[in-house]
């Protein structure tokens, strides 16, 4: 049996066929081409998927950056690809007889790193994309918790620091995005004076005072995050994906995993498990196959 | 069928043989009477237990007011009840030839909550004692999440206030229990002034400046608490107990509801439900049968 998994992005579509074990059996990579509509990206999508599909495919999983509707198969909203209140899964539906169903791309990440990634094994994983943005998913016993509003992963939304100045989009003033994500790195660099990340994470393992003590702040605010999620729900790993974790999780993650033990009770202590997303780009392809 | 549900308090122990869909069909209390050691807690248990059971009992659950090991079928450790590393449930099992199972007291009363209480009827319910302290538990389609170390639940440690000058026994600094349970309450009470907690709710319905300052930072700091676990695990519903809710609830919980309004994601506002616990004194007795 597969499934086909599709990876909806603003530049790069990405249509799979994966086994149910998540081996990616074919992939096809396109442009996206969001200038000409969201009509073209559906039918893309039909062409092939139904180049690709063969008579043990289930059906058809698509990772949407944005927020999804499966009862009416529709994208509500989604300024990356330019879809709104568009029928996208109906119209797969239509084009290739397969059923089609949607979630969000943190979501599909975290499916695809906990059945088959990093989280492999395990009954509770919480997924983190530490990226520009940060966005997770939780997992449990091999199903995803979305919640009636897809809210469950909204971590970027939590209050770490509530009497900060800064505050992100609609979210809360000290949320973790405001604080400790790509975005938020971007404007301690321009803050700093430095020419870039690289830059920044290069002047810290020189021993520079100001990007010890602010890439400090990041792992601090960014271990409070997890220490709150895990009183929330005791997870037995986190997994972290997403290009801040990957460019710089050499420097984060130890940092993280250290500071995660000065806010978690003495029962938790050593215990926190803490690893990088192991499936990369491709966890949220492989995990939309794992919505079918 | 049935199950015998404990509920073991420092003061009273309750033993009751509680139907399938949580009914209480017998109850019997005693005094606990820690001074004369657990040994004698154990053999009234047995005791009552053997008087109460019948023919379609299914098994014993505990809810303890502390740590618990299933796996050793011993108490870790209970300060209320003077027992450390006390094998509590395997001497029950000995004495009554039936198996038993222990939790902790919020655990158990999530579960009584959610499947025969304010939640019934709902998939994901977080249920909060909003008491002395402030602990929590989580229960998704009728199952227990506790985690392996029991940290599920452990809202009482979420950091609300990460600068405040107050750090509560082991917990972080601006914890939500050291600044919104009924211990901080009773803090308040005495810098501001007042004689009790009562003539601290009287003055805020008088329009006393200071009690309504006060009061309005303890339910935001709560409505803050709401908001990180529903960015955590969108739940279907907040069920509150314990007794600064059932004391002070008219006054607390809408504020309550009224406040999580300014933390959550736009998709999220007004449909936060925030209920009042339903089944009293009576929630942690009924979820402990519930264990079996």
């Amino acid at each position: 049996m597969n499934a086909i998994g599709i990876d909806l992005g603003g530049t790069n579509l990405r249509i799979a066929k994966i086994s149910d074990e998540g081996k990616i059996l074919k992939v096809v990579k396109v442009a996206t081409e969001v200038e000409k509509g969201p009509e073209q990206i559906a039918e893309k999508m039909i062409r092939f998927i139904n180049e690709i599909k063969d008579e043990e495919t289930q059906g058809i999983g698509i990772g949407v950056p944005g927020q999804v509707d499966n009862t009416t198969k529709s994208v509500i909203q989604c300024t990356n690809v330019h879809m709104a209140n568009f029928p996208l899964a109906k119209l797969v539906e239509e084009g290739t007889k397969l059923k089609c169903i949607m979630n969000n791309d943190a979501n599909v990440a975290a499916l695809g790193e906990a059945k088959a990634g990093a989280g492999f094994g395990k009954d509770t994983i919480y997924y983190l994309t530490w990226s520009t943005g940060i966005g997770g998913g939780l997992v449990l016993n091999g199903q995803l918790h979305d919640g009636n509003n897809f809210n469950t992963g909204e971590i970027g939304n939590l209050i770490i620091w509530p009497n900060a100045s800064y505050k992100h989009s609609i979210q809360n003033y000290g949320s973790l995005e405001g604080e400790a994500a790509g975005l938020a790195i971007k404007r301690y660099v321009a803050e700093l004076g430095f020419d870039d990340e690289y830059a920044f994470f290069t002047a810290y393992k020189n021993g520079n005072e100001a990007a010890i003590e602010k890439i400090n702040y990041i792992a601090d605010t960014f271990a409070r995050g997890l220490a709150n999620i895990m009183h929330t729900i005791e997870v037995d790993k986190f997994v972290i994906g997403g290009g801040v974790a990957i460019k710089s999780g050499d420097v984060l993650l130890p940092l993280v995993r250290e500071k995660v033990n000065n806010y978690v009770l003495p029962t938790m202590v050593g215990k926190v498990i803490i690893e990088p997303a192991a499936l990369g780009d491709d966890n949220g392809l492989i995990g939309a196959s794992f919505l079918v």
